[in-house]
């Protein structure tokens, strides 16, 4: 078993650890925040990643709980949630982090939660 | 990469490590606890910030729980927690901290749920 | 910034560990198990406190799910629990560490769960 | 304080750390496999503990999150879970431990959860 | 106690570790991904394993949280998960592991979920 580190890369979000590979970060959303983080151009990185911790892990200032979901989605393609996690702050970190093919989705989501139930459109 | 672990922060709070960086700490809300005890001064820090842990983290006597959405609204803006998490565990945080922008918006939320239903006004 | 350790504890209750100040563990209930195993007298501790693990935490064998809640409690003095957490799980931990003042409204509260809703008093 | 670490047990129960005390561990239920892997005869252990991990612990590949509440059991004599835990975990974990006691109680539990509610019996 | 650490294996999946032992990730499901990554032939493992962390733990690029329920299957031969996680997070696992006996029965878990009520056949 070869250990090829570059290819890993650990988060620090909030203080929370998340592991996941330079593939991920970058392909399913190449212009969003994370991607240009780790993208290298032949000049090196395009965007310079933030500061890492003393684990060599790179530091993200956002919430740990939001960014799961953001992270499967970019893992597998798909929005998945458990039933009490709140699809706002799934929004909101997806706007931060520039993952736009998901915030037309939660943007319906957090809009229907909140219309009051007699204003929904009769189906 | 460089590190200049100077703008990153690690809270203990309660036996979990929250990390954050010292603008969002401070900016948010100026006049709270935490922007108090890491805003500096010319003189250095206005109020002696808490003790440090053996990962030079500081000390904070306080429920995690209820500190993330604290949090993340000094990250975001926003007031944002999942449908099990106890409002009135971030209304105390709130207070304690001194998070005076959301107070009145979680103080409403706490009484309209503990207003039993007959007693709610007619909208 | 001093690093005074001797005013913090950290426990490890039930293999989670748990940080707060001497303080907070003695004031609110003198007479708990958690006071009498931190209040130093002038002849030292008054209660033997338990054994401590490689990370110089107090073992305490019991749940950690349930502790927090109490912990909590005697940070703010304020009962606080989320909407998925078993009270029947906080009142077992209240009666074992010996935090009076909440034990009567657990035992309200869990009974008030455990009464079928046709046997409870009009209101 | 003296360490006497020999009379507190850590398990790895599927990577996460569990600590509890011998005592807790073999009295409850003398006959289930956590006791036979603690309790020591004139002879040594009755029976040849698990595996250790690098930090000591003895390693069981069960699932943590069922595990929880079988520990608690064994620490207050009373089953309790938050309302989101499945009991179907529960048991499956009380029957592989072989925690007796408590398994007709969660077979009732769950032989009501599956039954449709008019197949019921009446009250 | 003897150390056999051959037979125990720590996976970071996503961040989080898990550690269970080869037979359980060899045995339930012989093709699985899981199976062929740590199963030994002749002439050593099948599959080139995945790359490791400093901790040795093999590094996969998955939600942590789903990945528990795959776990617990290849340990108890059971489906069980809690009543706040999805089910499509652990059917998108299921079908990335391979571990083909449960796609089915999550299949209809979530067909029957997304179904409304008014199109449900009548029972």
């Amino acid at each position: 078993s070869k250990e090829t580190n570059s290819d890993w890369i650990t988060l620090n979000v909030g203080g929370k650890y998340f592991t996941s590979s330079k593939s991920t970060l970058i392909t399913k959303e190449p212009y969003s925040m994370l991607a240009r983080m780790f993208a290298e151009s032949q000049e090196g990185y395009l965007f310079t990643p933030s500061d890492i911790d003393s684990n060599n892990a790179y530091l993200i200032d956002r919430s740990p709980t939001y960014f799961e979901p953001i992270l499967n989605y970019l893992r597998s393609g798909q929005l998945i949630y458990d039933s009490n996690v709140n699809p706002e702050g799934i929004l909101e970190e997806a706007r931060f982090f520039g993952i736009e093919s998901i915030i037309p989705t939660l943007e319906q989501i957090v809009n229907v939660q909140k219309t009051p139930r007699d204003e929904l459109p009769l189906t």
